[in-house]
């Protein structure tokens, strides 16, 4: 069932076409979560440097977001055994699976920049 | 650069690589709105109907949704002149242009319930 579809669908068949979609959104809720997995897509990051990467996160909020995608399984937690403890975090191949929609929204995201940052004479960024 | 990429980006690229991400997960905040597009995607919806669509969402909540959605022109709302009045929201072209998102966040939704719903011989959706 194509998204543009425009026929009347019965209610049953609409909430199991949105079933997925909700899971996924459950899984990726809040407006950090995407972030941090495209933050972990390009390199491994201690938590400070995860930080100071991800402008406006609090210490709490990242904390909080990186346990929940690790319960997940959407990112790994490594604890290295030096003096002092390194933490690491980095992306796991499933966490990888959501390179698509990451990019797709990023795509959008460039398009919807554009679209209303109207710059007269100038640079958009 | 793609998103892949394992090796070390400076601050300021990484920056700008997220930025279009942040813009889109700005508009698209929250758990509902991705799935009131969802549903606009396939018919236009009178208020009452969209709510008894979307399991769970208050009154409250999805005026709200949708009144940000209008707001980045991503739906749009029509008055119908009848008795008594008919209010319609239906999808934009523009809202039109997440099409790809959406699709991709279902599609890792499919796959997700199947990792984490293991049935004993049964079945998934």
């Amino acid at each position: 069932m194509p998204v543009t579809k425009k026929q009347p669908i019965k209610k049953e068949e609409c909430t199991q076409y949105m079933l997925p979609l909700r899971d996924a959104l459950n899984v990726l809720s809040g407006k950090w979560k995407i972030i941090i997995l495209l933050a972990l897509s390009m390199k491994d990051y201690r938590f400070k440097e995860l930080q100071g990467e991800i402008d406006g996160i609090a210490a709490k909020m990242l904390s909080k977001e990186l346990k929940e995608l690790e319960e997940n399984e959407l990112i790994k937690r490594t604890v290295y055994d030096t003096m002092p403890i390194a933490i690491v975090y980095s992306i796991t191949p499933y966490g990888k699976s959501l390179e698509n929609v990451i990019e797709e929204l990023r795509k959008w995201g460039l398009k919807h920049r554009k679209r209303i940052i109207k710059p007269v004479g100038g640079v958009i960024f």
